[in-house]
């Protein structure tokens, strides 16, 4: 059995299961107020370019998406996303349940464009002010649930879109790595702390046992953070595991290796899915693939693989989900070429 | 140095270590819907003999509480515990935030009392219903705060009392291995379900390197659980890495062992306080000492040992909390031993 | 100056001010537990023909919305409203203030079909459970935000989608007076609970100086729901005001005749909109009218009449709302007829 | 029948009653933007002699006071209220339900005293940060559940603890008028501004139909309450209702004249209580009296006046509330007397 299902699917990469053995018998404070984490903070702060940032480790995304979002937040303000977006869709109305509404607006290959964040603007700016909730927060992922990417100029000109209506630009950052090492990327990780005020890291789905970073880079942000992240359930006791982990990919920039090895992956199933003459859903650069596959085909497919499906085509045809990871192994992908 | 700071300094139990480092390439589905969590499942099953109980794992105690009594309640029912009570003093709000209020009651030595139940209960059933909240959820742990343990029958009047009023019964059992092997328990894990309407087995603090188990045996209190835990940010992706973890402590009692260890060294922490004439600020069977200490010792025992102030009791002298875990080893008690 | 801004801008009915004034000094119990709001509900009940329901009057429309859907619902359960529904739009996210979110599909005239809800709930029902919200209660209003109404065959197809999927049916009667009194309607009070879960029945917008009654048929609903009326600040102090008003308009069926009135009006006015040839927005047998209207026209209104503006057409027109209502007098509608 | 049962019994005082019959049938913009809201904003910035601070009519008190709270604080931050605090005791959890917990901390003759804030400010600031709630904002009432009521030099106290505290100051007004027309208070209107960040000026227990006042000094706290206030349910269709009631009381001072009857006729209460023996549970120069009347008694007043119990004293006596009002005549207190 070959597995393209998610990217966390395994456990942690070698040098993150390493350092996490070296370090199990000390004894550190807990809460993430250990030196592993102080260094980790350290390393995310040099490698993004934000002296000045608060760094925080969470344990799971959703996590980090309703606790910075909630403390980002007055009760009447609300975030805004594209209607894929993975807090308006999978995360069980989290951002609701801590108060606030998840506005959406329909998406362009996965992404937001200034003009669906204007014309939301708009409709909830008119009229006697208070009967509608305030767009206050515009969440992005990058890469988004189709796999595409921001370039520079589009984050760029949501940036400004942003600072002209007075909201904060958050970066879900789950798959970030796969992001900025996918061709056609031209952001670096220091374009971001000027772009976003805030944005995540993501861990557990590039090589971690589990955790994701959170950088608040807008100082009006940061008071009072932790209060936040114990409230709703986020402060590890033995935050250090933490700490341990973000160190150990950030180390050699072995974070970056790793996204690129999940896109190089699904670099070449994509180009054995078109050489073979499937159309794909969505066009991705990163490590999730989305290509069209008759039902039958499918069936077959299931008894070597595993995958997931992510929408109904026609009677005959779905589309897939065929995720990389930085544990795909060249064979499976071999295997799977060979068997569609 | 010599740590007695709190019982989730140090990682994990090697066999627990061994235990993931061994899976931790393997592929599995995410979200707890792995064999792992299923196999670790049947385990609790077994141990408490409860086969129809519903068990799901969560990485902390806070999650753990305010996930479970907000799946729990409707949003006008609170839940009651003592005024040490951990939800009610060091979960920042959590349950309020959910929307509960939290009622307390004055302790006894960190125990809940029938009688203070009952005339909290009293307060809030008088006059036209509406104007107070319900009380509807008994908070309780085992061990306490104080390191206190309830005994079956203090258990029993409890729950009886939780009958008649209609009340749930939940105890937070963070430290249940160090309660259930202490030195006049007379509770079984297989008296628990019978006992509460759901509990928590405390991984983080036994032994694991995070997780703790929650056992819903009231029928009523399962459908749709997986739902709010994923709401609450409770759903780890590598779910299986809590199950990989339980299942290691659970096979051949390890969990008990564990907590006796602990006890163990609390013991002789305790019996060497006594003899040496220090008074005690609360009578802990369990893995907590709560010795008095004047100030000038405390400074000085600070040089080689860490630990927690726990109340000031006079102008010269302190309470402290000395906490012993699965880790701590012989020669860090004699030392403590001997620097007192 | 002639008012077409909305159904709430005069005060109360002449009768309903007299039952005020003529009960103004007698001294009542406090929060609804009058006989006044007693007799009220028994009223209620009787033209409704539900003996069995609990009736509870609040204040406003908002605040029953929030408090009915939050207290029916648990916390991972959604409500479902078509795109322009009140409680999706001008609620200023009310019901997800109390951690519900408002699940959206797009309407037809202002409408939920089966077909549309039949859809939406399948991409919820599909994959894992628990990741998505659970689409739990259906939103309607009768009339809707575009004037449209319901028919006893739409509203049965709806209710029985409701039951195959285990939903709840809420209807929001603010304007219910003017739906059922409306051409084309063939709903009678006597349907609605058999296909309603609950439902309220507005005075705010039909006569009352506030007022809305809520009226729950679905006995596992009902439990406890004065304690989420308090909580939600719904239980008015003087609560037999309420009860006084309610019990004016439903004497002789004065309710059924203001909403009368409001349509009459209506139709005049849609009448000779339609002659002079302005196309409707919207097609409404209610006392919502809708012309399109051109920008220059709707400046040279505005010097004599008072109406809202619901939305841009094109360059030159705008879509305008002119609302009638129990206090709209014949002139009033000849004045605007006469301008148009 | 006599009652004494509470202050909002009855309906409006005649002249509030008189100007709401006047406007009935006006027709003006709705949610509070008329001229009449306009009007009685101004009036009570004059009265208080705060002309920059922000003013919200909101129909009740419970309402008032979790939507003012909940918009000033911050998810993690905290209410502190004396244990016999209304919004701790008798809001059914309502500011719980916007997500703040109630701290809480023993009264002195339902006073809140510098000490004990201090003391509770001390357990919540020792320790690692984050992991208790952050107290903020203090709720006092003038007059207290117990009638009494808080002199200059207290409350400039508090205000300045507060301050040092970094806390808000939060002044519940229901019973304001009869507070500032007590014996012994030396509070005058023009006083809160400068020692409140936000108060309230209570209308339903003085004379209207209902209706609280929200004064908003702290600027900080000002900016998008509207968008709070209709989230909460509080923001009234027919908002005019409460311009037009808060005006006629503001009008000669005829709310400072209401507080005063129902004072005076609670003075002849206990003048006459003391006189025949009867021992006092609280000591209040305000509208309510609480004498300790053996249940014999009780049984027989309860035959001819309306009253609440308030605690139960020993075996064979109970505390009863007695309220006056703006409505109590004299001869329901000379009957009362002489019944006694």
């Amino acid at each position: 059995m070959y597995h393209f299902r998610n990217d966390y699917s395994e456990g942690a990469h070698p040098k993150v299961l390493s350092a996490l053995v070296e370090t199990n018998l000390l004894s550190t404070p807990g809460y993430g107020q250990d030196e592993y984490c102080a260094r980790a903070a350290r390393l995310v702060r040099e490698r993004f370019g934000c002296p000045e940032a608060a760094v925080h480790f969470l344990v799971g995304g959703t996590q980090a998406n309703f606790t910075a979002i909630s403390a980002f937040l007055r009760p009447w303000e609300a975030a805004v996303a594209v209607d894929t977006g993975h807090i308006a869709v999978h995360e069980t109305g989290a951002v609701e349940a801590r108060g606030h509404k998840v506005l959406t607006t329909p998406h362009e290959n996965g992404k937001m464009t200034p003009g669906a964040l204007q014309t939301l603007w708009d409709a909830h700016a008119a009229g006697d002010p208070g009967h509608m909730v305030l767009p206050k927060l515009l969440y992005l992922s990058d890469s988004t649930e189709l796999g595409t990417i921001y370039t520079k100029a589009e984050l760029t000109a949501l940036r400004r879109l942003c600072d002209s209506l007075g909201m904060y630009l958050y970066l879900d950052g789950a798959r970030l790595a796969s992001a900025l090492t996918a061709p056609g990327n031209d952001l670096s990780p220091e374009d971001l702390p000027g772009l976003c005020d805030a944005f995540t890291v993501g861990g557990t789905k590039n090589g971690l046992l589990f955790g994701e970073c959170l950088v608040i880079t807008n100082p009006a942000l940061m008071p009072n953070f932790r209060y936040c992240l114990k409230q709703c359930g986020g402060m590890l006791a033995k935050g250090r595991l933490l700490g341990v982990q973000f160190a150990a990919v950030l180390e050699n920039d072995l974070w970056l290796e790793l996204g690129r090895h999940a896109n190089r992956q699904a670099a070449r199933l994509t180009q054995g899915l078109l050489e073979k003459g499937y159309p794909l859903y969505a066009p991705s650069p990163t490590n999730q693939v989305f290509p069209v596959v008759s039902k039958a085909k499918i069936r077959e497919l299931e008894r070597e693989f595993t995958f997931e499906l992510t929408a109904p085509i026609d009677g005959s045809h779905d589309a897939i989900r065929l995720v990389t990871s930085w544990a795909t192994p060249d064979e499976a992908v071999s295997a799977l070429l060979k068997a569609l």
